[in-house]
């Protein structure tokens, strides 16, 4: 590798996901990218009543989608556009129920090699500092 | 706990689900289950092109997802309806890229305590013997 | 639970783990509160060569224990003595190989419910910012 | 890869094993190797002292280091001697507390790509068909 990989910024990721993954905004465009940088983002998921579970409590595939997201949009801007990064582990602790609000995760990238790139993600519902999930995941860059 | 906990029947399953989680029908019922008792369950997910990633494969949220839902229907299979069991810890390994075809889950609970569930999700697309992601996951009882 | 909960200091927990837990200092004390406070604790593990692997780097399960330990000496410095804690899970992603070094671990709880505890533990060598591994575990608090 | 990997017997692992990490036989030789084929590997750790604690339960730590051997012993049985492969993640979940009596890990190869390995390990107490423990891992091959 001779060149240093160059990220990706914000608005070139919006662009990116919205022609790449049009799916992700089948519900309408409920996901932003509210900050990103080398090594990390911040995303934000409007709350949106397809995510909600009984007691009004948002479902843990939506959060796990909303992890999902920030590490990938951290690593696009972290080393720019790698078509077949491919996620290969993920894990997922949920520790309270969130509210039928927004919800933001914040992804920081721990490592990110030549091969393997490993993050964390601080899912909070919006306002609140008490955490209401905390993500971890690894993705193999081919 | 004086009186052993019922598992609900297949048919019992589908109709809580379609009442309490109506949201995870949004694409038509892509989900069905084809088998469960207690300690096990079988779910197929058809192929949803809102599902898909490029390179035509199946995104790691609507596998998590598929995990998830499997888990929950094996816990009700086993113990009944338990309104605030909940998702405590949920991992993933990545293993294979699924190809746009329907996805099979084999869940298979391997511990049901009074206070913790736990299981292992296989999952592969349908007709294959290779796993395309393991899941392991907690549930809190109440 | 009508009375907060007291945190241990770090001679209480020093004096607590020679008792309780002998079969940790097995090779000379190589274990090390550098550091703890509510919610919080950072660990030392000084360099002995059992832990050691072909090519000088220290083996994974000696920089899992030392998680686990980092884990619940956080656990005692926030709720004091627990005898029946017990860790229900416990994730690792390695990242570097360590070198034949002290390595220091931080720990920082990130809930501590009335039933459930769940921290992240940040694996150092000593005198390194990069991380070589990073541990997330759960205790069951009974 | 123009040859196929050919994996070790039980007897090279064993002779292995013993060469280059002497220090996990510190206490005796406490870890058995009852049986290994290509993609499986079933292990017995003895009973010894310094794995209690209080209550006369085995530590986590040696079963996370049993499993983790386990993981290694079936890829060595797979693949043969790779030097260089390193565990990158390691997922455990507790079920129950083991008595003060040898654990058998049972592990089994989930996939053995070029880059990729991961298994899955089942820990009982001998003569038990209850899992005191479950175990994922991953193995990077060089």
């Amino acid at each position: 590798m001779m060149t240093k990989p160059v990220g990706l910024s914000r608005d070139e990721i919006e662009i990116f996901l919205a022609q790449e993954f049009p799916q992700i905004f089948v519900h309408g465009k409920i996901w932003e990218i509210l900050d990103c940088a080398p090594k990390t983002a911040t995303m934000r998921m409007a709350y949106h009543e397809s995510q909600l579970r009984p007691g009004g409590t948002i479902s843990g595939p939506a959060m796990m989608t909303l992890g999902d997201l920030a590490l990938y949009v951290a690593l696009l801007a972290t080393i720019g556009h790698v078509p077949l990064a491919v996620t290969t582990s993920f894990n997922v602790n949920f520790l309270r129920k969130p509210g039928p609000r927004p919800l933001i995760g914040e992804c920081r990238l721990l490592k990110v090699g030549r091969r393997l790139a490993m993050g964390e993600v601080a899912l909070r519902s919006e306002g609140e500092t008490e955490l209401v999930a905390h993500i971890t995941g690894t993705y193999a860059i081919p």
